[in-house]
């Protein structure tokens, strides 16, 4: 299995959770115009040009985040119980994460006009507020066990700080523990983020 | 099992799931001031106030439209394989819908700034013209089957043609084939929409 990635981009949630997983992948990085280290022309794999995009040992094409994370789990028995209410609650957080989070930082990326900025940081930190009142003093973010939704607020979190966005202590907290797992470490070094 | 909902928005999606898959459920609605039609504080079922949440018989809540379609299907059998290429390819589209899609329509509902609306309206023009591609001659998304991916996508075609974005011949017709299955039709005349 072949990993498409940008460095720290939300790839890094599935580069984190190939590691935990313990599925073994090849990394393959991606050219400013869209070439694969390996080669080809990125377009031609995923024509929205957009990582995380997993390419599987049979030659089937996988993108988007939730869908790679949800796979590697599936394939693994990691990550995602089979049934209840922890496996919809991972689900959903990803999903809630891949929307509001992901796409809340956007005009922040974009360079948007300083009134757009400013909006989408006081949402931003909304959003994380609500992530901490969800979290409380569990140790993830549905409970005890590491689950898909971990190494994607982990990225959420980095990109926070990147952006100067103040999240609330706990979720600093929680950064920090989920900073030095080695799964973390490991992807970190990886990306070139070590 | 209830279903909390505004008429039209993309909770439409998990209203035709329901029907799809067989599901018995009650449709709540939500007033302007987060009150339920059941006579509930909202925020108290979802902090975030965001449709599509569904109350499940055991009293979990499960908000997020990614959520509650894979929740309907594996609880059902219905609507998504339980593995293979098809299963990861309509939980990638659902994924890329939520995200690119929903998330691109957003500038046009806040009535920003018209530059900003025109940005939004052409990047959406290139989604669904590469959405058109994946479809190619296929009945449905990801094939010959209806998955959760269809009732999705039929409510952004829907969301298109209310903000007059033009979709390519195929997109048009694959709405009007949804638009004519009867769990559509019920699920518009339950919203008040049919």
């Amino acid at each position: 299995m072949k990993l498409f990635y940008h460095p720290g981009a939300c790839s890094l949630a599935v580069h984190i959770a190939l590691i935990e997983a313990g599925l073994p992948f090849e990394l393959v990085s991606i050219s400013r115009d869209k070439r694969t280290a390996d080669g080809r022309d990125f377009l031609d794999l995923n024509p929205h040009g957009f990582v995380p995009t997993l390419e599987l040992d049979d030659g089937n094409v996988l993108s988007e985040a939730l869908a790679n994370l949800v796979y590697i789990a599936e394939r693994t028995g990691r990550l995602l119980p089979k049934e209840g209410p922890v496996r919809w609650h991972a689900i959903e957080a990803v999903s809630f994460m891949t929307t509001e989070l992901h796409g809340g930082f956007k005009p922040l990326w974009k360079r948007a006009p300083e009134a757009e900025q400013t909006t989408a940081k006081q949402i931003l930190t909304r959003r994380f507020a609500a992530l901490a009142a969800q979290l409380g003093d569990k140790p993830f973010v549905t409970g005890v066990h590491i689950t898909i939704a971990d190494p994607y607020l982990y990225v959420m979190l980095r990109w926070a700080r990147t952006h100067g966005i103040v999240v609330p202590k706990l979720l600093d907290a929680y950064y920090g523990r989920m900073h030095e797992r080695p799964s973390v470490e490991k992807a970190l070094t990886g990306e070139g983020l070590g």
